[in-house]
């Protein structure tokens, strides 16, 4: 069979099993991620020989040693698997639920019911361990998986949809539901971002360029997010006290990740008092900073940024620092670089908060709060399958609701439209 | 300046024009709306005149009745589309609105709110309405809107798009809100798809030829329906008096547009008693019949259907019948032929009506009731703008609140995450 077919007969006996997930009651779901869970423990050896084989080639073929890191299943990276797999156990169905029922002027009762998407289709780079949590997100939402995994993963991979596939077998449930693209070919990829009678969702996690490729190529609904770059706007009426924590915390309690802080924008009233402080702190935590000219002439902790710096990425201990005259400011700047993933104002002014809130166009907007707070679990939302920052069907943290949509469902005594 | 430059130019003008819609108050939004019926009136002359011109060139081209017909604008069409902006301004604003805040153990106040998508691109054919009726919604909803009807209706989107920037200049908002794409080379779309940093949505209205070409063109999330192929499944237990008006409403009530009735599926047991009585029904209402070789046998009003007749959007007086053995009979044939539109259940039965409506997977799913009623009014949404049949956002009629979104917004009081 050649590739092309391969990949479609795929997508179709996941589209098949999928409807089967539809009926499938919660305890039943639920059994099978403890299940997983057990075997994840009982299989860890078998697990860490055939992650081992991708860790020898990686080597041989001069993966770095952070790709490495990512790529290696520890015993504490199996134990993280495990205890997400009990969360997720942990968390409601969402299937099923309708919110509330209205009666129309001709009595039909007319609701929204959450129903799972279908199949959806997880395309993503290094960490084997997103095997495991998206399918377990998946399927506690009723949807059939379709996972593609890195290359230099697959035999991790494989591995681990083997341990998927042996807990719904336990429960009776069709084992096409997950499904683990076997090959490593960047034309599987292609022809599965066509197939939108089968696929009802892309979600591409990773690197921008695999993203951006992803979106390029798809003619089913991606949900992504390209990059996180958040901002803390330091207002006039801030309380100086409560803000030195809170800018330390975004930028440095996890540098690398996409919630972290990219860029401070401090008001002019203060940037003369409060400005020596923060640099001060943040560079006894090793944070480089590059600012603009008043930023510069008021700390010389802080260098003059180059155009390019603005808006960047960074995803490592350096911060940009721009004085803004007033909120407008802020906000312009805002506007022009931000990603639309988390921004926040640190405020007592109750006016100026919640312009922030209303004006500011970002997943998250926050008051006198870190930005690492943008995520699944500190949200209230349980565990995440990742972070939009587009805005059709989720905006922000997506958990398990997001992994469902809601179809109308109209209860009627025999109505006809007049 | 050329072609693609021009496009950019009037998406990156319809994206600032988004910000300044952000904080613009619903009075002053419905006051546009008002501004529009008013001045529809006022031109009704003009907007005939510019028409006019569209009318003859259409001729000339040798368009079908039927197209010109759609693309007059009669005292009829501008009634319409005047009390349609009224309604629209009677719905409730969306934007704004935070349905709860959850406290989180750490005192973090957590919410979402409802805000604009941004900028929503209409893709559309022949009918001019479309071009009031889409932007007076994403309007009301916050959104800056690029409109592109068909090359046919170019003089009269035109016109309309005067009176809708007249109205916005009235109040003094940016008219770059409102965006009508001059030109109507197909190169003019295909560089609109590509402007992801600008739009936020496409909204294709049309044949299946037009929504499977922006489908696989566009970069930017697409809210679609290709068809209706909607079915009603007469179950053994249902009541067949109830089931005569249900069936003929969903059949002849408006048999052109997507949510008529294309296929009816009969339970064995009762096809014999049910079926000449419903056959008879039809064919006094000049419903050509095509059914399976069972109800051909049963009555001679139905001839043998072949085998693509089955799952064909007729959109005409033509009904596809067939004799099932029984409920999963149904459901096969449904998940097989269905365009996930609306489907609906004839049953008296508790237990059958309950799984119909947890086990099939349509936009609105339905017991004993029309399937005319899938319409955003009839099912309390207000006006509509389309029905998804996707999943992705939108399931079903999407009215104003499909056209937000939510933020989270999170009020704290100088929290970091340990």
């Amino acid at each position: 069979m050649i590739l092309e077919d391969t990949i479609t007969d795929l997508a179709v006996k996941a589209k098949r099993g999928s409807f089967s997930l539809m009926s499938v009651s919660s305890e039943k779901k639920n059994r099978v991620l403890l299940n997983v869970a057990r075997l994840l423990l009982e299989k860890k050896d078998f697990i860490q020989e055939e992650n081992k084989k991708d860790i020898d080639s990686g080597k041989k073929a001069g993966l770095s040693a952070a790709m490495l890191d990512r790529l290696t299943l520890t015993d504490d990276v199996i134990d993280s698997m495990v205890s997400g797999l009990k969360e997720i156990c942990a968390l409601p169905d969402p299937v099923g639920k309708i919110d509330s029922l209205v009666k129309r002027p001709n009595g039909l009762m007319v609701g929204r019911m959450s129903v799972p998407l279908g199949v959806v289709a997880m395309i993503y780079e290094s960490r084997p361990n997103v095997t495991i949590d998206a399918a377990a997100l998946c399927l506690k939402a009723g949807n059939a998986v379709i996972l593609r995994g890195g290359s230099e993963a697959i035999n991790s991979n494989i591995a681990l949809a083997t341990i998927l596939q042996t807990a719904l077998d336990s429960q009776q449930i069709d084992t096409n539901v997950v499904q683990v693209i076997p090959v490593t070919d960047r034309q599987a990829v292609n022809h599965l971002l066509t197939l939108e009678d089968q696929i009802d969702l892309v979600i591409p996690r990773g690197g921008e360029g695999l993203i951006r490729f992803v979106t390029k190529n798809s003619n089913i609904p991606v949900l992504k997010h390209y990059k996180g770059v958040c901002h803390i706007y330091v207002d006039k009426d801030a309380d100086l006290e409560k803000a030195v924590p809170v800018i330390i915390n975004s930028k440095t309690d996890r540098p690398g990740v996409c919630n972290a802080l990219e860029g401070l924008l401090i008001h002019k009233d203060i940037a003369g008092e409060f400005l020596p402080v923060i640099a001060e702190e943040l560079n006894r935590k090793h944070v480089e900073m590059l600012g603009c000219r008043k930023s510069a002439a008021i700390s010389s902790l802080v260098k003059t940024a180059s155009e390019d710096n603005w808006g960047t990425e960074f995803l490592d201990l350096i911060l940009c620092i721009k004085v803004v005259d007033n909120f407008e400011g802020a906000k312009d700047y805002i506007r022009q670089y931000s990603s639309q993933h988390t921004e926040s104002i640190l405020t007592e002014n109750y006016t100026t908060a919640q312009r922030f809130v209303a004006e500011i166009d970002a997943s998250a907007v926050m008051v006198n709060a870190s930005t690492r707070f943008n995520d699944g679990g500190q949200l209230g939302l349980g565990a995440e399958i990742g972070i939009s920052t587009t805005k059709l069907h989720a905006y922000g943290p997506m958990g398990l609701k997001e992994l469902t949509t809601r179809k109308f469902v109209v209860y009627g005594q025999g109505q006809v439209r007049n």
